[in-house]
């Protein structure tokens, strides 16, 4: 069996492991007291040059739903756009987390949020009373379709949210993916560009059970532990997810796990665009493979053995893992020629 | 320094590290779909002899508020002591995350619930209108003082909830020193007796980060699935916190690493009993300690260097880890002596 | 000042307020259960020509809110237009008092939803995992932009919502106008067509202050009641809006007003078309007529002393109320006729 | 029928029916920007010798859940006596609409809350970490056994309260019962005895659908229109509402109507206290009477046609009415002295 389905079936990273292995000695404070702990909120502000305040939770949808909660207070909504993964798949733990957080879909499905869309719907909801009020803007990196915004995109659209006072949240899922694709420091794409908050994906790439929130503008978190400790959300045993992120952020673990996974999406795309009646959607830019082909072709891939994302009748999604090997890639490849002649 | 604040300041027991490196290998399916959470499923089943479903989570708040959200539904409330954890101890994540449950203390602090006493209180809350809806009733296992119910006692106390019809839940933090001290089987102390839901404990008694929440009675879960993937509770790979669940369950190590505590805790309380001036609170039945001695005693404690959990002027809570050793007992015993003494 | 900004501003018809002279005399249960509730039953009854349960709620925002709390369930989703007044227009009261009810816009901002748009929507909902449950499907009767519902068009919806599940809930602010211009029966454009719970406007067509939640399936409303006295909306003298909402029931008074009030829209309107400059956007079909005319026009009319709701540059809405004038709406026409000229 | 069941089963006073027919003149602008709502503002100001806003709400439900909600913000708990209303018979609509507010109860049920007893719970609730946090006291006036809160009582909880940070709200559902009784001013009862935010009860008192907030201190509720207005309860036509509590406050006509219900009150205790097997429970201070006396003579009283409401086996609540009529008492008092006798 062939698996390209997503980047969550992988197991985790050796150094992680062996993190975790180092952290189990002797005794410490728990609930975040501990040196592992103090030691990743040094590590994270060396990596985006920046004092930040990282809290470490226990998946992708509490980083995102937690701190879009204490972004957007509980009147506050978030403007995202219409495929964004807090709006359709995250069972509204922002919405519910945050004691009534509002989505507020802009901009087109499967495309980046563009800078004057934002305004345009800020500008638009601002002659209006008995509206949620308009409190952060969340951007998905990479989007839905595996596109990653770029500084200056992340920029534009901070000028346009810090003007008219909402905060700028971003979900990266996929963020170390983003950086390595983009080649940009960390910083750059987030604190230097406007970002106040980071819902920082460890899991997919190559973590075991922890994600973390960073915060960069403490005013845009002010409530953000009694939050976490309500949902439950903070470990008693920190040193055990502290000791995970900051083993990923350590001698680059991280950035080399994007990179891998990346690689091998970029080697799998440019060699499926050969192949006839096969065609790559959108530019790949992190470890996501969009394929249009036959809907008889992606059936035979299936019955074939090869463990995809249906994305609609023509459309599938392929997701290299940190530890896709290129052999993988190759048989994946032979695997779409197959069911394309056939 | 000796510590004995907390069973949270503990490493984990190395068979848990282990398990979680054996999981560690190939692709699995995400969100609970893996080998690990099914063999989860059937070790418990096992464990407390009736099918049983397990849901890890990441904390025991998150347990105990999610398990109530689902078995209380949206205008139940949740019978407690006055004391209780859920009550008292954890930002009201239960009212939250149940979306508006309501505790209603009963009982003596400091106390065991006893049946009379809630069969008093539904009784009176039956002749209202306009209450909310009595739902569950919620057991602390062991109280916040240190007392265990027995299996007669759960029973009793089923027995009048089921028969207004409230479900039996279980917040069993420290669950295992339960069931080592009373040296009954584990089916006997929870479905046997009518227990309907139960937070497993894992963390508190060798665990790394995983707790978990057990279900006997299907319909007092019906969406507890749902509950916990909108509060970002459902871990994508959830093989390694299943692989720990599991590892705590097999080879009788969950009650070993339980008896190991309470033994350091009865020779404890043995020992302390016979300083001068110094009472032992409540008989000793699970891992924490209870001792009465005068302030300036446990003034003189702390300052050489003794960690524990001052309870108002002249209470002092001493817990026991897994890993206590009778030297760390010993050194304490020595402590009090000379603190009780000076 | 010549008034048509909304209908909110009129005064309650003579016969409201007689209604609760009537009234109030005696003594009578409290919380509905007096005979203006009993009565408004079998009114209401007779009215949709089947038996409903009526609720009077303090207003539409509530009304809203809380039918769609309860048809929707805590993990339900709403689908709405992307302009419904429940989802920009009520601060999110349906996602709140719902515990969590999110909001899916799908269609054409101005337009009405298409039973093809719906149904789209939904097949593409149904092939995602992690997505919130589809479960109503809101209409709003007549939407943002004055369009009205015909029961073809309820029923085609309703019939797409049924299939997969989904409650047919219909937001009747202008609910007497939508079935004045109709002409059909208000049977037929509810229950008959598949409605399954209606937010009966009351306030803006001649009421005082109360709305009402009709329940048309029991099924979509079955914790309704609680939703209600929870969040504080059901009044103990339930006689005071009950009587109102009777009163507004009997003798057609609710169609006459209504009728009032769409007649002068349509005179409005049809003189409007006639002066240069000035564009009726969409066909009059409830008490609203969008009129386009230069920026300076509606600024000169503004300035004139004619107040009404700005809708963009070159938009603005003219409400007509039930008790509007002949002789206002032909001083507006004039107002018009001068600022287009100027 | 003698009916003494409840305040809620009254008429209106005319005075208020009259005020609504004269605010039935014109057009006026919606959701409170008209002149009714001015002038009651000016109006309350004058009564409470402070500048106060108002707020009328539906019922005294949403008064208190609303004002509690914008009091206690997100993570905010309640000190309240173990009988309150808010705990005991509102659904929890406080905990709900508070988006997680927790009701900490303190106290003895049946009697009121001491300036100690609150002081005693905070200060072991300071002691304590993951609690929630403490944020306001609730007082009911008059408590659930009929009793009143001096000024110098209140007076002597703000003070422990306001040294600790937390707001005093006043359930006043009999507010001008106990203003009535006490002979002191409003203003003496609240602003400057350091209550903060008021639910000033109108219903119960002659009222038809309004009830209102009042707000002492500004930053007891800061989001307070935000609240309401998610909460449906803002009425578009505001006027309708102002205009019954303005009334209200008029010409003493509030004080003149509890001073009626009192003195019934008075004569019903004062001379079934002469009646052999007849205790009367409390001192009566405003407009409940709580009668002991046999099961049996109960019975028979509930038999012989006399509405009450029953308080557990011997003890029974008599509310008199601002209509309760002289002739109403001494048919009761006929009715228990035969039910006694026999």
């Amino acid at each position: 069996m062939l698996d390209f389905r997503s980047d969550n079936t992988a197991p985790a990273a050796p150094e992680m492991l062996e993190a975790l292995r180092a952290a189990n000695e002797g005794m410490t404070p728990s609930y975040g007291g501990d040196d592992w702990t103090r030691r990743l909120q040094e590590r994270a502000s060396a990596v985006f040059e920046a004092p930040v305040r990282v809290y470490p939770v226990a998946s992708g949808t509490a980083a995102n739903a937690l701190s879009l909660a204490a972004a957007a207070g509980t009147f506050g909504s978030v403007y995202c756009t219409p495929d964004a993964h807090i709006h359709l798949s995250e069972w509204n733990a922002t919405g519910f987390l945050g004691g009534g957080t509002k989505m507020m879909p802009v901009g087109t499905p499967g495309a980046k949020l563009q800078a004057a869309q934002l305004e345009a719907a800020l500008a638009d909801a601002a002659g209006w009373p008995h509206k949620a009020r308009a409190a952060v803007v969340n951007l998905v990196q990479a989007t839905e379709m595996g596109q990653v915004y770029t500084p200056q995109e992340v920029a534009a659209i901070a000028q346009v949210a810090h003007a008219r006072g909402l905060k700028v949240h971003m979900d990266g899922a996929r963020f170390a993916n983003a950086v390595a694709h983009l080649g940009c420091t960390p910083a750059e794409l987030t604190v230097q560009a406007g970002v106040d908050i980071l819902s920082f994906g460890v899991t997919k790439n190559g973590g075991l059970n922890a994600d973390a929130i960073v915060v960069f503008t403490p005013s845009a978190a002010e409530e953000l532990e009694l939050h976490l400790m309500r949902a439950g959300l903070v470990w008693s045993k920190m040193r055990y997810a502290s000791a995970q992120v900051l083993a990923y952020l350590e001698n680059g673990l991280w950035l080399r796990l994007a990179r891998q996974a990346n690689e091998a999406a970029l080697h799998l795309a440019a060699q499926a665009a050969e192949v006839a009646g096969v065609r790559v959607v959108e530019q790949v830019q992190a470890n996501e493979v969009f394929l249009r082909m036959p809907a008889t072709a992606l059936d035979r891939l299936r019955e074939g053995g090869v463990n995809y994302a249906r994305r609609g009748g023509e459309l599938a999604r392929f997701v290299c893992r940190w530890d896709t090997t290129r052999a993988e890639v190759d048989a994946l490849l032979a695997a779409i020629q197959a069911a394309s002649v056939s």
